[in-house]
């Protein structure tokens, strides 16, 4: 059974079992984790029901309903207790990244705008890459300068550069609750894919810091850490690229649709988890893979399997990483309130305090110190307005990252629950000031991230686009048209005169508005001649088979197949 | 970690990791998981591949294929580690029970044709709890005389009797993958039927004989069993229906599809998965708490959902329960080879032969013994020669249920290894036995049922009615027009002249024909004014909201939601 699941009410457990003591079958063990089942499958479905429920207001969102009930569940399960179930739930960081990350980072490559992805690649590299080792760095140096007037414990240099790295690594998951696809699309693309790559990156450090050898520092380890991640940047995409084109191979070359399509579902699902697994397998950063074999899947693919097969996996991708969002949101808010770490910080409550705003002051500091100076770099090289970060959307980006989740959530346990259980004052404190800002930050800059998009973009321009595109009223074609509209977008007529195109299909016929673009359009446009010519024929896509080019809608889409 | 997933190829392992050995991040036995994870994957995406090139042959079948796999696999790592690796898996019964088997059941209830299932309810009922008595007393009692001449080590009645519940369980899952619904709709409701209530029959029956003291035996143990097992029959099934109603209920009332299509989803994955865990909680049968759980699901809450929502819930149901089916049988067959149980037989392999043969022919028996004697007793209060069951149809029943799988396996499991792992010889031999009747009887029994139905049962005149619901050409439609072409029969209009209306859609007024046919029509007749007087107008359903009494195919079935 699942370590993490494993639920250590057994006083509680015994009294109910002893109350339908009728069988001997199942042993203890089985039967509580029976009833942890029981109770999250529970909660799972009342985050549902309350998500759904406030959804309306302008303040609350799903992430913060989960982790609200998670607290509150574990408020209950403790006075039921009676104080006395220390551990209510044991975040396991195997859960985290095995079962639950997954699902989330496939579905945000599977269903992002890869034109607006592929468009700001650059600006995201420099966030994700650069903006992390700026902020890592920031916050290693603030907490070494800070902590030692403190009383915290021992913590040596090493545990100094993990708190950087831990506290690097921004909230991809809240992110993609807080800030909507459709509305602000260059947003939502700068903001995610900086907190995919910026994962990766934080990930990729933590695991350097634990694994060099840090008492003879020389000037060599920079240099080597930076290899490393050029290595695991480029093997990891790789492997998810060539992952999602045996996908799309297997499945246009056998043609699963004939006899079920439960088969290719089920061949998409198996090989993106695949993916992810291998690049584990290999030591490389599960969450590129996943992430580019998420792309090249909705790229290739989707394309290839029948039409009840796309809607079903479409669909199931997107109900996968809710639900494993739900469950980490809740699963975080269960955890904060495991007594055994409270109890030794408790003595020191001032500390405990201190050591929390220290860090939520540096992780502010640290990323307001990137985001602000690459904007500006990346302004200097657009040349038209409209594709300018400009300040108001500088403050959104910063603080849409600002947000601390279970990354930061699972690095701090691996870190600092190494020597048995919390039992030095140094690793309690980090544990319980990790789990304060996770909360402070989730809910407190949660709660204010609507309001202030709301006050910084007020609804203008992009409004009636955004209008036709999700009307609540319809509620489904939304979500069947958003891969195709995607494609559409990214098509050769269209893609230059995007916003023109987007609402009547007809773009301006293609090299001339080109060259008054900027020349990433220039590569756009030989990519697309590549994947007409020599990768479409073999791994099929959109429209290939049956592609008509005057039409802007698909027939296949909407209707039955042929 | 899933215990059973646990790799005990250590071993093997470390000389994996020693090659990458580059990151300390990972324990050791996280990283065991993740080499298992891999191996599985890639099984299940090898079983997915070669049972989709293999379905064009008479004799293979998707579970025989996977259960080769399995054993193949097995004696590759076996030879790889040397003779060493004794526990290669272990078959764990919890994750058969709580992970595996709730979407096989889940899945088959959602899928199965209602108007068949409840037409031949009592016929079911009697092969289901009479049929599986019967059988399990002819196996006890078989094995009773027959293994006190062999040398099987200590055997108590416990033990006897648990060898009768064990090996009275059929294998519905197999059923599953070997019969038709299109083409036998009749053998396959029966069968599939039997199966589930027969699941739940020995589950129920083992319980009873591990819990019950059977040291003084007398007369109020069969009445209060009997007691026992229809106390459950009514409380799983009661349960089973009220949480199907109450995910109608829910969706109905707030209207999910407004916002997403993955609330409804996830809610309906969540409340069937919730009502077997509420079960399991209860000490109930999940497997028929989840049965009838689907059986509901299809029949409102499936009709409640936004268009996209019904797709995706439809394939990936039947996704998730193909996926387990498949992981079952790999499994089984992965396990077969664990080296640890065969050791203590290999000294006496005859003995281990005679066993395996006398069970075998038990089952043949036992199943005998039921089938035939039930089959003409129902046969003498059927009044049209249509509906009773001929002789050769007797003959596929019988056979159709001779696979014993994973329920016996996990069955087994529990009762033989409790005190230790097969150190005893007679648990030894219990244990070995089983796995051989399991892959003799799936793979042997397994290849010879589809030529056999095919001689017994001739394609005839079914066969064009077969042809145009499930044409392979089409691929899809057949899937997405299934449960409303089962709607659809049970209608009040052609439910009684089916075979005519399923042809053009008109039948006989109504009351006339029931007459005609037998009082069990009446009962329907009764539940169609209930149902949609009292039940659609709270719980949905079936084209409650924009129902066209004249129209055959429901509009939003084929086309996007209105």
């Amino acid at each position: 059974m699942h370590t993490g699941f494993v639920w250590l009410m057994s006083s509680r457990a015994l009294q109910l079992s002893s109350l339908f003591a009728r069988s001997e079958m199942l042993s203890t063990s089985d039967y509580n984790s029976i009833i942890s089942i029981n109770l999250f499958v529970a909660l799972l479905l009342a985050c549902i029901v309350i998500g759904h429920l406030v959804e309306e207001t302008r303040w609350m969102n799903a992430s913060i309903t989960a982790l609200l009930i998670g607290l509150c569940t574990g408020v209950v399960i403790l006075l039921l207790s009676g104080g006395k179930s220390s551990h209510v739930l044991v975040f396991s960081e195997e859960i985290f990244f095995i079962y639950l990350l997954p699902p989330i980072i496939f579905n945000a490559g599977f269903q992002v705008k890869k034109k607006q992805f592929f468009r700001n690649f650059i600006t995201i590299m420099l966030f994700g890459a650069l903006g992390t080792l700026i902020s890592f760095c920031i916050i290693s140096l603030g907490s070494m300068q800070f902590f030692k007037k403190l009383d915290v414990g021992s913590l040596d240099v090493g545990d100094y550069l993990a708190i950087g790295a831990i506290f690097a690594a921004t909230d991809s998951v809240c992110t993609l609750l807080v800030l909507n696809q459709d509305e602000t699309p260059l947003l939502y693309s700068l903001v995610f894919g900086e907190g995919v790559v910026n994962d990766a990156t934080s990930v990729v450090l933590f695991k350097a810091i634990q694994s060099f050898d840090l008492t003879h520092i020389d000037a060599r380890i920079p240099l080597r850490f930076i290899a490393n991640l050029l290595y695991l940047f480029f093997t990891s995409t790789f492997l998810g690229i060539i992952t999602g084109l045996i996908s799309a191979y297997i499945i246009k070359r056998l043609y699963f649709g004939r006899h079920s399509t439960n088969r290719e579902v089920a061949l998409m699902m198996l090989m993106a988890y695949l993916s992810y697994m291998l690049a584990e397998l290999f030591y490389l950063s599960g969450i590129l893979t996943v992430f580019f074999c998420g792309i090249v899947m909705s790229h290739y693919t989707w394309h290839n399997v029948t039409e009840s097969s796309r809607v079903t996996t479409k669909h199931v991708f997107a109900t996968l990483s809710f639900l494993a969002e739900t469950f980490i949101f809740l699963y975080v808010g269960m955890d904060a309130l495991d007594i055994e770490k409270w109890r030794f910080v408790s003595s020191s409550p001032g500390t405990s305090v201190a050591v929390s705003s220290i860090l939520l002051g540096l992780v502010m500091a640290g990323r307001a110190a990137f985001v602000f100076p690459i904007s500006f770099l990346t302004n200097l090289t657009k040349k038209s307005p409209t594709e300018k970060i400009n300040f108001r959307k500088q403050i959104i980006i910063w603080w849409a990252g600002l947000m601390r989740g279970a990354v930061s959530m699972a690095l701090a346990y691996n870190q600092f629950t190494r020597a048995g259980h919390t039992q030095l004052l140094g690793n309690a404190i980090m544990i319980t000031s990790t789990i304060s800002v996770v909360l402070f930050s989730t809910v407190v800059f949660g709660l204010l991230t609507k309001p202030l998009i709301r006050f910084l973009l007020p609804p203008r321009k992009h409004f009636p686009v955004s209008r036709t595109l999700s009307s609540s009223d319809l509620g489904s074609p939304k979500s069947i048209t958003l891969p195709l509209l995607d494609n559409q977008q990214g098509s050769e007529s269209a893609f230059c005169c995007y916003e023109f195109a987007l609402h009547d299909g007809v773009g301006c016929p293609s090299r001339l508005c080109m060259l008054l673009n900027s020349p990433s359009h220039m590569v756009h446009y030989y990519w697309r001649k590549f994947d007409d010519n020599f990768m479409r024929p073999v791994f099929g896509g959109r429209g290939f088979v049956s592609f008509v080019p005057g039409s802007t809608t698909e027939p296949s889409a909407t209707n039955l197949p042929e």
